[in-house]
């Protein structure tokens, strides 16, 4: 293997891939993040779901499924650990079944990683995290524009009487002013809604939106400028609901829409952003239970595996 | 919700999806069919199937993934509700093992179905199903014009020595007349047959054919437009076989053939169907137990949940 | 089929039993309670779970897997449906993420069932909404004799800092004063614990105890005795965590504990209750998403089979 | 390896038992009798099967786990291949769907079987297949004995109007006097029947019964000494129907009943027969999509195993 | 059917595909080669598996997923038995847990087979198994191109210290001069490599390299052209690496790699080689553990046939 | 929690047991052993398998399945970490596919672990991986006695011509003299063997021994007795091979034998130790990919739990 900077996996010619401990890609298990440029962290929270449920394993399963990534990118041409340094930061604290409990201490514990000169990429978990994730890279960036691939907008107002669930994260950070909703896009939306109000509402309140449709319509390459020219050099925020992916390739997640996108079309697309300012990451909605053959697990690890690339992409031109 | 018609599923905002009985979408289980758009009708059997077994499950396994579809069609633009007022009708008597009596009692049970002003969707079982339910139509309606998705033809003359099995059932139909085969079409032919002859007897019976692999040449909008003007504006059948998809989207199916259509290629066909006079539904070929993460039923039920849109901008329409 | 008193089965000589709606054992749907003897109600919620989730889609599971059950206890000698008029009136309102408005939200619903004259048997669901439940039964009833069956006392405070969950409930009961302790008991406690004082609290707090391990010693005839000594002829609550099952037998559940009991134990173990008052009954924590081959269910339905005989049992004897 | 009589397994020393194809013990396949000692037959037939279907796939799993099987059976002290010259037969011919006819090439495929000097042991199929084999058994060997292991009783009239179904086969056998009835024994007899008429059936039609829960009370060395005086000196047919066991040991089957028993009382009470004149076995209704684990796949090949070795032990005595 | 040239299937008419023993195709297990045209053979080993292992029980799984595929190849019109007669010829010895002595068992074993009028067409096995099988064929042929579908290279120069695995079979064929090397090609490479080094070293031994994001990019017919173009008409062997197929299609399989192919682009890859010489095949890295549909091990069987296909479209032209 | 003298798992008050990263219990990952009690040790290594593969991933399982282990264990009445202090070594290295490399690599790697202050848990990995470590522990300890429950004697010469495998570790262990024979014990030997020899060789070899059939007889208690009286006070080794237990309860393993021995007595049979002077132990053969409802790897994880109990005890009486 090449020279590395900093942390790095396990050596595979060393250590074969399938022992040693479950970290992403075997990297060290670290939680001081002075000299780190990346840090994946799990999100272990699946209260917010309103249907299947089990996305608490979510983050053993992804970390399970990314031993057998290797360090250099070569579609990308990166040898990520030549120009990043790399952890494993562990879990952040959640209490299971406490929706608002555990959204405050992800915040909290999450200022502080946005905070350090490392890059988070957070795996869920339910969507339901990623508003507080987004409250704490408000705290530290402000507001930052939003990525968001996903079967569903998540911009309801609440089930049962207002309460928060993974079907509203973003309408919450709307509301909050947490998103640069100028520069903001949702990408891959469908499935059948509630009524013609819900087909519009992410129009209506900012966003730029590119339905599943318009998107097996206008391709991969098309969709990849419209999203460039939407987040311009703005610092970003991308949430990666897996359920975004057809079930045929992500049978594992909670609320799974048919119709939807291949892996590969999913990877290309993540490759396409190459160069854009993105400070955090969130993959989510992985739910092993439902994932028999672990192919969800695999790709969440694989769309990981980019966002790190892109990540280092990004260091190595500064 | 929009304010709706007449019968309509449970409020998900009310109860949570996952709760209440397995009806289709949670519509009611109502038996009288008066005031009624379009019922869902199950038709367990499986005695005609010849290889793999267990469609007689495919009803239920449709239903339980049918509860996650909310009223409103963003793609065809329709909130179904509004327009129509549908219901579950249960299951037609059928006695397992028993070829020949079952078909005769699907039959008799089906006749006040297709008589009735709701338009019957129904769901296999095995694809034997179509012989007695065409046979049903054919009663009050006079021959249909049949659009066929399929891998198989289902054409042969009979296993064992002249047997009716889901290999028959559309021979069975061409002999008996129920099909105006003038605008009649099997879609996605494909995979090994017994002889040339097998490749060749869905022309010469009177079908126009579009194989599979044609399908996958010529591409989507361009079968939508072969089929359109095959039918023309005549009275219609709509049967789907399961296994016209490709096992990596329905592995849950009794005899897979690779190279099949995906998920989006199978909706937008039925999509693209939109304005045809189409009298009766059926989705057959659905087998739960090789279905490990439910997607195969969960396709079937968003294709039959497509034959309700269509059914009701044709309803609007009037 | 001999003549039934009121609501019955679907006949399987008629239907197959492998058609029709997933009712338990294909009863009627009925939410109205005049004259009904017992009445099979779903607790779909599981917010309470703290390690693995899903026991939401508990109820489906045990209503699918009741189908084959027939009407005739040859064991206890009881033509069910000769004594008692059975219905589903299927499931409570919960709201999912939310723990405490979901109990107050069961435990109104479960309120004029328990003042009907039906028996009621709850599915659940995880093991916090026995608490609910035991609310609900309290309001009508006064305190009730607690058989408790489970590998875990569910007695803790508290996880995380006070809150409820499926290990807390019946310490919740105890503080409320919802149970006639010295008439309760739990059965089959083992595994590891926190501590020492984990071990003892159920005495402390008024419990009589048969852990798993005195169990296994004394064997079913000599428990039964002991539970029918201890409860007498108090009215009483029967509550029934499938992890009380070994593993082999009840995969799908929760929090699995190995060395527990066998699947013909826990049925004898209830079968020898019979002629106890018992006022209403619940079987909690069957998680389908971990039963591959529906054996937990199955085993579920079962004892809720059992239930319901010894509900017919005490209602002849009347 | 010791040397062996005529045809024997492949040596697991030559060729590890995961390669070659799929015989039983990968015996020779042959068809030609005369020098053969016993003989493995398939009947891979389950249109009879009233709930959950497949078994036509239990011959093929059952060959499948029986690779590991080795030449000696230490508790029995036997070299089977010593003394027996076995093969597999393959499979006898069936016509999916078709019940009647099936039945018939049955019987005549299994006349010579039975007629030769081999002792056949037959791979289910559903419960129907032991009527046209205990016809082909009449034909040369006149009435036997039934051993007959099942937790249903098999001895309904019929389904649906007077069907032949798996649960009829032995109230068939009775009324074409097939049975020694006087020597003939069911154990194993458990679960919710229909009326209490079908729990008196067996004894009214002359058969002894051991119902499950006597059989749990009174043990198998008990149970052992009641079949073997039943029995006597008389010629045999022993069916095992692998619903006799528990769920848990074997969940692949078609109308599994918990309260089952275990796998080593299967195989103890088997071993316990040795002596009796067995002349033809049958194992059923082992039904591969519902054993993810394949356990009961290989308890069937195992119970095969101690037949093989009950008919060498005979043979020995010779 | 029609008439057949040699050895051929069981003809389904007569005993449905679900019957008899689980050779390939149910053609005849035959061991002399003389009249044979192409013959099956299986190679059970996966010794050589760097990740997940059990590619042992692939020629099984293949095997038994192979008895749906029919004579009559319509998309290429070959009548595949009228002009070839075809066998499976069990499987090749190997000592599990010994590479390199299993490759010696291989390779010799090999030979003859492939020195026979014969086609061969092996089923693995993990991928080291092309190995000795290259070394079998030069023995006989000289020097073949290679035409090579595979996410990986499988040319690293050794894991750990130096020795072979599934990794590094075309790396040792190189250094051995097995190869035709200015005329064969790798076609899908992708995923995540070790170093930049890597990535070019395919081209740098003399191989031409189609990565899969290249293929993705000029689409199948030209991917056809181009290896046409690569092979011209040299003898060639044709190897085929599971992976090369997306997961959602080949989760079954040992080192998955997301954004592969579907089953639609493999097929008609092989198909498009139509009139090449090809004078040996493998499929391997079929591993039915990880498999719960069977889907792979269909996609894999029909591969096969495809293979069988044209090998009967070159002798049918000779 | 009460206060632990060393190293000791995660609270799960703190922390959920499904957060943070998968060591065995959540112990701390530490590989300086100066003052820890006992290490768990993963040997993932399976090349010694010879029917199924994968018990290299038998530690990542068997430590997922582990979390939810408390630190009390009631039925022994210990609390461990008040004892103890123990932690995750992490594994050790392995060259998959290279048996005497590996096996080499696996006793280095061993001997300071076993010469540290801490007691050895070893987690396999295939039976085969025993050997390597009994030379680790005889460099440091001298011969100990083995206590070894299993359902195979695992003392066959070798496979295929001499080689080493999973079923001979044993056989090499007593030609090297790293066994006190006179005070070793096998323990539920059973199933089909080669001949009457492979039956007697362990009594001839020096063991004694106990079958299961005889285990079965006798039962728990009088086994015990067996155990300890044959141990007596000698340093002693224990191996669990996870196919002591029935497929029932332990399916995930690579060559099971029907009519084993449940959890319960497994778990009953382990407590009943305490006090005999063990100074290594190891369970292997835990296989999860045959493993669906993950039951085996929790029985596993619960055996080490005993074991990290009968340790604690022991250094409590010190």
């Amino acid at each position: 293997m090449a020279p590395t900077k900093g942390y790095a996996p396990v050596d595979a010619m060393e250590l074969p891939r399938f022992s040693g401990l479950r970290t992403f890609m075997r990297l060290p298990h670290v939680t001081r993040l002075d000299d780190v440029d990346f840090a994946i962290v799990g999100v272990p929270f699946d209260t917010g779901a309103t249907f299947r449920v089990g996305a608490r394993f979510g983050p053993e399963a992804i970390r399970s499924s990314s031993v057998t990534l290797r360090p250099y990118n070569a579609a990308l041409e990166i040898a990520i650990f030549e120009v990043s340094s790399g952890v494993d930061f562990g879990d952040l604290p959640v209490v299971p079944g406490y929706l608002p409990e555990s959204h405050s201490r992800i915040t909290e514990a999450a200022k502080p990683i946005v905070a350090s000169p490392a890059t988070p990429i957070f795996l869920g978990g339910d969507h339901s995290v990623s508003l507080p994730l987004l409250r704490a890279a408000h705290a530290t960036r402000g507001p930052l524009a939003l990525i968001h691939f996903d079967a569903h907008s998540d911009l309801w107002k609440g089930y049962y009487g207002g309460k928060d669930t993974h079907g509203t994260p973003f309408r919450r950070a709307v509301e909050e002013g947490l998103l640069d909703l100028e520069h903001s896009i949702q990408i891959g939306l469908r499935g059948p809604v509630y009524d013609a109000g819900d087909a519009s509402i992410s129009a209506e309140l900012g966003f730029e939106v590119l339905t599943g449709p318009e998107l097996h319509r206008q391709g991969v390459p098309s969709t990849i400028e419209q999203i460039r020219a939407r987040v311009g050099d703005r610092p970003a925020y991308l949430t990666f609901d897996i359920d975004f992916v057809d079930p045929a390739y992500a049978p594992g997640t909670g609320t799974p829409e048919v119709a939807g996108f291949t892996g590969t079309e999913s990877i290309e697309l993540v490759r396409g952003l190459v160069g854009l300012d993105i400070r955090a990451y969130d993959v989510v909605e992985v739910m092993p239970a439902y994932d028999p053959a672990a192919i969800t697990s695999l790709l969440a690890a694989n769309l990981v595996y980019e966002f790190i690339s892109l990540d280092a992409i990004a260091r190595r031109k500064r």
